[in-house]
């Protein structure tokens, strides 16, 4: 990419004060949900802001690698570490208060995946790219995070489980995509992605909807 | 790299159909062979999806990320896209059918791990990269799929597993490698450095060969 | 990065000769690091290999695609892979002698986390980006090497562990990054950096310090 071609980008994601406030949001939402998990783990301080850091930007910091966007704005927007710090601090100062609520992690998780698929969507088309690369981006940045968490914590990965997750970001991404090229404004296509992500996930979780099995389980690993 | 250098390199890979056709084929291998470990698991079938395409694309990914092709050829060309999708659907359609079949998976890992170790190679030296780039990054292509699938499932690594693997892969790698620079024709080394990796690696598995253990190894981990 | 730029910064690199030993005692350490822990799983003596060359040169190529440059220098430099293979055969060949002694294991871990702390903020600084992403990458440059060669081996990753590690590859990069913009001289800044972080390290292992865990921790994972 020349300069010249990245410079226009970086303007045109600067007009986008939306995208900016959405990935913010979606970085708060993700540090949060990393830092819940870290701090019920036993990390120490240090610890707990190093997890809520790479959840909530190591999705945005693939997506970034993988349309040539170097440093990753996770590493060089002091915005987004500032973010992700404060919101490590709410949940360790928190302390047993925010344990106690199972239901905050689901909300903010579900956001940060609405929030992420949409806004990852976005810098891809931004910087020029085609459909496919937008949605597959999409779905990197908003379950990027969550299966870092995952890795590092060396829980049972969230993509392994029965429920609807990465698909939920694929719809919202591809809403986002469908809208862009339909001429739909701007905003429009943002909240409807968001929501619909959102809500899928939402309420998966609450009401237990699944994906069904692909045929021929047997409850063995046996591959 | 600039831009006439990076067309250039591109319209030497449109030249090479051999390339293209191999690269498919090492990504529809790998594909039904992280389908099959991830119906296995019980994901869902959007889950089995997920895991296909990381299995297939995740080495060529990292790949392209460190010779400077952004995006990777693995999120812009739709048909590595649709490759995984035909396998993975094959897999879920084909039901217990294929779940018995240990034998396939075999058959399709080994020849994945083949055609990935030369096409990473290839495309390495194509982009203008020394011999060390070219053999390291058939490697990653062609381990990195594996890998990735084993800790989304979080399965015991396979490159921790005593067999011929990563090193099938080196002598695939190499063999493209120096045959490139002793002049051999592009199809000849291509089949060679194919077929020898594919056959260390199949027969490995058939007859349990090994590479002997580092001295010193007493069963636990004492690191 | 226009191409002028990057020849730039590639002769500074040249001139730091300083950054180019240090970089490559750090590849020695964590080789031998990652090397004892694949040896003590029992992996065959190409495994060790893999797993040396991951742990020693994988932060730097992570740090390496997170600031342009491509292919990464773990890949394109021979001394990064000799340096890294000569650590391994060290290891398989000094059997189990090696495997008795504990101390050298922290001690080159301890090495290496200083001496990644410090180059990896030094190349970012030398490529002209600020101070956050120095001081990020000369984390994820100390850090990155240990946390794949737990992922790999499935063991429980040591940023878990409550161990001053991160923090104390956070201080190091802080301080390389604060002694630069204070104007100080390049060794004083280098050689101070690396006695802290490594002093940090090493006496927070052999005298047990931590750091305090957030509050609400209850021993399980309920997130």
């Amino acid at each position: 990419m020349s300069a010249n071609v990245h410079a226009l980008a970086l303007s045109a994601l600067n007009e986008h004060h939306l995208f900016t406030a959405l990935d913010l949001a979606g970085t708060f939402a993700f540090a949060i949900s990393g830092a819940i998990a870290a701090r019920n783990r036993g990390l120490d301080w240090f610890g707990v802001m190093v997890v809520a850091f790479v959840v909530a930007c190591g999705g945005g910091i693939v997506r970034d690698l993988c349309i040539g966007v170097v440093p990753p704005a996770g590493l060089t927007d002091w915005r987004y570490l500032t973010v992700a710090m404060i919101a490590a601090w709410m949940t360790i100062a928190a302390g047993k208060l925010v344990a106690r609520l199972a239901h905050p992690v689901i909300f903010f998780d579900s956001l940060g995946l609405g929030l992420f698929a949409v806004t990852g969507a976005q810098k891809a088309m931004i910087y020029g790219h085609n459909a496919e690369v937008a949605i597959l981006l999409g779905i990197v940045t908003a379950v990027g995070g969550g299966v870092a968490r995952d890795v590092l914590l060396t829980r049972v990965p969230i993509i392994l489980q029965r429920e609807i997750y990465a698909s939920a970001a694929l719809i919202g991404a591809g809403i986002e995509v469908a809208g862009e090229s339909l001429g739909w404004d701007s905003s429009t296509r943002t909240w409807l992605a968001l929501g619909v992500c959102f809500a899928l996930r939402y309420f998966s979780l609450r009401y237990k909807w699944n994906l069904p099995r692909a045929p021929g389980y047997d409850d063995k690993d046996s591959a």
